[in-house]
């Protein structure tokens, strides 16, 4: 494998050190000594999971040799690992969960899966075997996680220190949270959000407010969510919130509820923790407040997948691209870090606005260092910036200059 | 589960009879006392495979659940795991192998992988990582095996006999074949067929010609053909001909060589037996022959993949339709085995002309018996038989009638 790292330019002393420290050590994971659930080298020691043999019950049939371990619950897909099939495979797909996950036993039955509807003229609950009557829609969407990039930022934030591979493209089928809306008689007066919340079981001694997970969204996505079964083909796996899942279409991953065991079509925001202060956008040092902009859909952003490791002369590079809510529309390649750029051909079949979208640019490589960067537009000409400012928690991140990748040829 | 069970409109005495004893054995497998390697009635005993525990290693990451044991390396998936995300998991998909797989290790160091290209002007060989730096393309295609639909046959059959689920539909990349022929100085003179060999190792008490997977099909098919080495995200599994296989849209599954070791422009047909006498098409009770049709390119079809379980009322009635190398244009449905029909509606993303299309038709179903059924119509106007005329071998079964399925509504 070609030496592989983030660009320096626009990374900070004390995570150029910290990377030293990992590298010097040859450290898979450091830990809490430094502040951090995670080792922040993760891309740094491809297959250090390959060890650990089997993987555990809650990760079904992944593969761990493609993820870097941020927690027991948390992993990432290596950037390595992304490929260019358009979607992500269940098996290589990155994991983040808020909560312990409900038992196994959930998945076993899926069909008696209950689920409350709320906010609508005639609430009820239906069974996910009823669900599966009133129609089915299936949507191909990019699922990334808030803090996807945390690890490219120069000050310090906590939570796993992502950095490219918080994020899949995967098809979900299920039935339009609209269809089932329009079933139960329609909303209530003054609906301004979509509710929902997760089955997980609420450690008893938190303040319920504080742990659970309920994440709201403005009603005007109710044009695309989706109560999802299904995931590339196979019940959602419980890592990935089956048997039911909420899927928004081009929000943030934390606003598709996983374990899904009510929807609500509601006049306020939810008052849980996760939603007043938490996945909030402020500058580094303030507090978490219901009046800062909430992580909702996602903006503009491409990577390179592959750090190639070749000799010098012809090379395919490619990456990933997509739009949030908008159709990507262009990608651009530099191999110098930025100074020039080409434009990438799209690779496969277009799935769709909430898709990602394979990029590949065909070039020459000479020997020597050479720094991949990609620049993805959208369709309403929004482009990804240089650089991107930094806030308390990391989220958001998508400037190209940090995504960037550094190549050895030989 | 609602009883499924085929349509016994056109299944013979001989087959309702099997049934009928399977049932009343409760059996899973009988085997070789009836001349068959498999038990017959897969699909009545669903989930049985899930009391062996855990996949072997050549099933890596298989959901045993969603599969129907026909051999150790032969596998289907089950009606109502195929699912409405236009992709089928690698964790579902099918599984049938002509020989046993290459050691493993094959997929531990992909790029290694060596491939001699033949009948170009220079010819020579390359490896997985040198093909990696031709070109990048990803195409959605169906892959079928050239016997499913065996099972629907009334007359007797060697072989597995497959009902819907030898098939599936799969994002791959690789490098078009037609990119390296290029590259290579172009295709000779006279070349009339693509040739490709299969790497397994042959069992040296036989005649490599007998045993080898090598299989010709007309040199048209360079427009499309692709060396593959990712399958739905993920590097081609072992048990489905990684690290690299030969793709051909729209051809039957034993075109698709897996573990490919060799690809040749050639001007005759392969010698070897699979090509010159096996997957041939021919009445019953005849022997192979080089003049008889080779199993090619697909032709349209459909069928529906969840046999609902449900009370009386509104239902989705979903499938997947195909057209082989032709986009399908249209789904009919019926749920009264064929008298009246209902055209349904496509769901999800179109994938390309290789991929099939999930369907679904929202209807009412009262108490008692239906059988349904689905009608496909390619973009040339070819629509399903009802009959598909028996042949010796079992092959290329589209009779929509075969492939109905009757539920039982509360």
């Amino acid at each position: 494998m070609a030496e592989e790292r983030s660009s320096t330019q626009n990374t900070g002393a004390l995570k150029a050190s910290r990377r030293g420290f990992l590298q010097a050590a040859g450290a898979t994971a450091v830990g809490s000594a430094l502040g951090y659930s995670v080792p922040l080298g993760g891309d740094l020691v491809p297959g250090a999971l390959a060890q650990e043999g089997k993987a555990a019950d809650f990760l079904g049939s992944k593969d761990i040799d493609a993820l870097i371990k941020h927690s027991g619950k948390t992993y990432e897909t290596h950037r390595s690992r992304i490929g260019t099939s358009v979607v992500t495979s269940n098996d290589v797909f990155y994991v983040r969960a808020n909560l312990p996950e409900p038992d196994a036993s959930i998945v076993a039955d899926r069909d008696a899966w209950e689920l409350s509807i709320e906010g609508v003229k005639n609430p009820g609950k239906m069974t996910l075997g009823d669900l599966k009557k009133l129609g089915v829609h299936t949507v191909a969407a990019v699922l990334q996680c808030s803090g996807n990039g945390r690890g490219f930022f120069a000050h310090e934030t906590s939570g796993s220190q992502w950095r490219v591979g918080a994020a899949g493209c995967a098809i979900w089928s299920g039935v339009p949270l609209k269809t089932v809306v329009e079933a139960m008689g329609g909303a209530v007066d003054g609906a301004k959000f979509i509710t929902g919340t997760g089955g997980e079981e609420l450690p008893k001694e938190l303040d319920p407010k504080k742990a659970m997970v309920e994440r709201s969204v403005p009603i005007d996505a109710l044009d695309n969510a989706l109560l999802a079964w299904e995931m590339n083909g196979e019940g959602v796996p419980l890592a990935h919130g089956g048997p039911l899942r909420l899927v928004h279409p081009g929000f943030y991953g934390v606003n598709n509820v996983k374990y899904l065991k009510k929807v609500a079509l509601t006049e306020k925001e939810s008052e849980a923790k996760i939603q007043q202060t938490s996945y909030r956008v402020r500058p580094v040092g303030v507090k978490g407040a219901p009046d800062q902009p909430s992580m909702w859909e996602m903006s503009v952003k491409s990577w390179v997948t592959n750090p190639v490791k070749t000799s010098s002369g012809k090379v395919q590079i490619t990456g990933v691209a997509f739009g949030g809510t908008k159709p990507v529309s262009k990608v651009e390649v530099s191999t110098d870090g930025g100074k020039t750029w080409k434009e990438a051909k799209f690779v496969g079949p277009d799935l769709g606005q909430f898709a990602w979208r394979p990029f590949v640019l065909e070039t020459e490589l000479s020997s020597g260092k050479h720094m991949l960067a990609s620049r993805a537009t959208d369709a309403d000409g929004d482009t990804q910036p240089e650089d991107f400012p930094p806030n308390h928690r990391g989220y958001g991140h998508n400037g190209w200059k940090a995504h960037a990748v550094e190549v050895t040829v030989a």
